[in-house]
């Protein structure tokens, strides 16, 4: 087991990367899609059918879990890892996201953000330094730097604030980062749509120096034309030989884009929200098992799928527990997201390193445009 | 495996009983509880979970799945086994039971029930005779007669009248069930608390003839004491060689007073249905998990316990996602509480095979008397 934390680029093809992260935890395989555990646990699922799935990460967020049950109380009973039961590695983000879109009577300053609770309403402050105790108390093993990022469309002026507060936020969260090897922290780009305040931004982070960077501020409202278009420059302003993180993506076309550009971990909510309201993603494209067409239909959502959902049941049957509203509904979908999520991050990962991820690319958006399979 | 139906009573101690029901679709231990899997699904658990558990045979409700999906449907779809996913054998019950207690515009004659359904507000009529094409259209291996169970308190009168229409459809429970190999019928012991009633109705049961005999009519609001009233002397008037089944209990209390009585199987939604609302059973009593004294033990519920809840999780992280309203607290405490009372079943049939029963209850009630672990 590494005891530091490390990544290896072992192939590229195009743009596109593969590699491994090493950590003390384990050992993440990239482009590695990251499913969200929110509150400590990823949505309807347990711990070890996440791993089954073929993630070696999972992602939890600050925001949550410091209103609820507040970092300090699960440092006190192990940290995040024992409390949810995921030993393996676990990347945070930082609330300053979710502070910006959840909790009420915000205040930004200088300093940081306070905010009420959309919980409780108690009243909270995130700073940089907060920040970066909140998710040392969870025991995180990739922090990422307090940032405000502003929803898209906003004027250059404002994402020009918006990234130049975040990078004098980035330097305060590297000092009180410290050193604490093993543990990675991760810079943070912002600069929406703008290639200038982009790279700005990039050499802002890389002057600081950190063990990996994020694409911060996409999927925030700027389609996916617009992200793309970032995305075919911006992680080259990035060191090629540390993580490129884009936060809070996407659907797979999204992802197979954003890892074509050079995108090595991504997350989303999007695989186990859809579980848990019947979207389902396939190599065929995304189906509503609610919709009636399938209460008849003794097939499984897709025949070469290997996930519980696929290989044991029909879609007659996820529709009619989907329709009874019955937590296997949102356990079964959710795992067969997953599963598919992960599929094709071991696709990308190997066909990037047999020099065939253009094919591999074409062969997914082929399959794609046929749709689903005809109804019965 | 057996072709067709049989108990095999395999040792007795006092009243209660320990053998193995044969079917062709595997064997059930008794004493059984078993699970109830309302709508084709153990609510918050997969099948295969619902097996590690220890259970042997789960409980489909003909109420729930005639309306939806319907029993037509699960037919053309391969049967209720492999439309939730559960080769092992399956009760239904006979529909009668919740027609009297969920479905609108109920009435009652000779012939049968028409009613209203609680979900779309559709007609449909429950008789026994559709009853038993509905069980067969499911796959039911063992077919409850349909029967009229009156809450109580009533008066002997209406017991009587409703046990006395409950055996004129028993009679045409079986001569609409027919001859069919592998596949067992119950008979339902009705009378309430009045101890002539059912000695007329086990006597018109047995000159019927069944595969197996309920207790019926108890846990609809007559108390433990009234219960185990009834018990003491029930389920004598019934055939030694055939299985005992009490429908719809209970606590773990009930149910080992039950099988002290000579019961052999018991189906209950409480360790399900408790298990999505934070109350857990132990060898110590119940607990409520959403109670503000858990969220800082780092304790299991039950140190002791071998469930995947209290291998991996302390009180407070069951309290935590409890009380974030997450599903996975929903899957592990109905894991818990299934896993404890399959506990219990195995300890008794243990206990009955050896010859100890009578000791096995007072260290089990013994326990209890402690009552839960102090606080921290």
């Amino acid at each position: 087991m590494a005891t530091a934390f490390n990544f290896d680029l072992t192939a590229t093809d195009g743009a596109a990367r593969t590699g491994v992260i090493a950590t003390p935890r384990g050992t993440i395989r990239t482009p590695a899609f990251m499913p969200v555990g929110t509150a400590g646990t990823v949505k309807a699922m347990l711990p070890d059918s996440v791993a089954a799935t073929g993630a070696d990460i999972v992602l939890g967020n600050t925001y949550h879990l410091m209103l609820r049950p507040g970092a300090e109380r699960v440092a006190r009973l192990g940290g995040l890892h024992r409390f949810m039961n995921w030993e393996r590695p676990i990347l945070t983000d930082s609330g300053g996201f979710q502070v910006m879109s959840l909790a009420a009577l915000r205040k930004l300053t200088e300093q940081g953000v306070t905010f009420k609770s959309h919980i409780d309403g108690s009243r909270h402050e995130l700073t940089p330094e907060r920040s970066m105790e909140i998710q040392r108390l969870l025991g995180s093993d990739i922090v990422m730097c307090f940032d405000e990022c502003p929803a898209l469309p906003a004027s250059d002026e404002e994402v020009a604030r918006a990234m130049r507060l975040s990078m004098r936020w980035a330097e305060r969260s590297k000092a009180a980062f410290g050193d604490r090897p093993g543990h990675a922290l991760f810079g943070i780009m912002q600069g929406g749509v703008n290639r200038a305040l982009r790279e700005e931004s990039a050499e802002a982070l890389k002057a600081i120096g950190f063990d990996g960077y994020a694409v911060g501020g996409l999927a925030v409202g700027e389609g996916q034309a617009a992200m793309f278009g970032v995305l075919d420059y911006a992680p080259g302003f990035l060191p090629a030989d540390k993580p490129r993180y884009l936060m809070g993506v996407g659907k797979p076309e999204d992802i197979v884009g954003a890892v074509a550009r050079g995108i090595d971990m991504m997350d989303c909510v999007l695989p186990t929200r859809s579980g848990r309201t019947g979207q389902v993603f396939t190599r065929r494209g995304a189906l509503n098992i609610k919709n009636a067409r399938h209460q008849d239909d003794p097939r499984p959502i897709d025949e070469t799928c290997t996930c519980p959902a696929c290989r044991s049941y029909s879609r007659a049957y996820l529709h009619h527990v989907f329709r009874s509203q019955e937590i296997i509904a949102s356990m079964l979908l959710t795992w067969h997201n997953l599963h598919y999520y992960q599929e094709i991050m071991a696709g990308m990962r190997a066909a990037i390193a047999e020099g065939r991820f253009a094919g591999w690319q074409a062969d997914f958006h082929a399959l794609r445009a046929e749709g689903d399979i005809e109804p019965l």
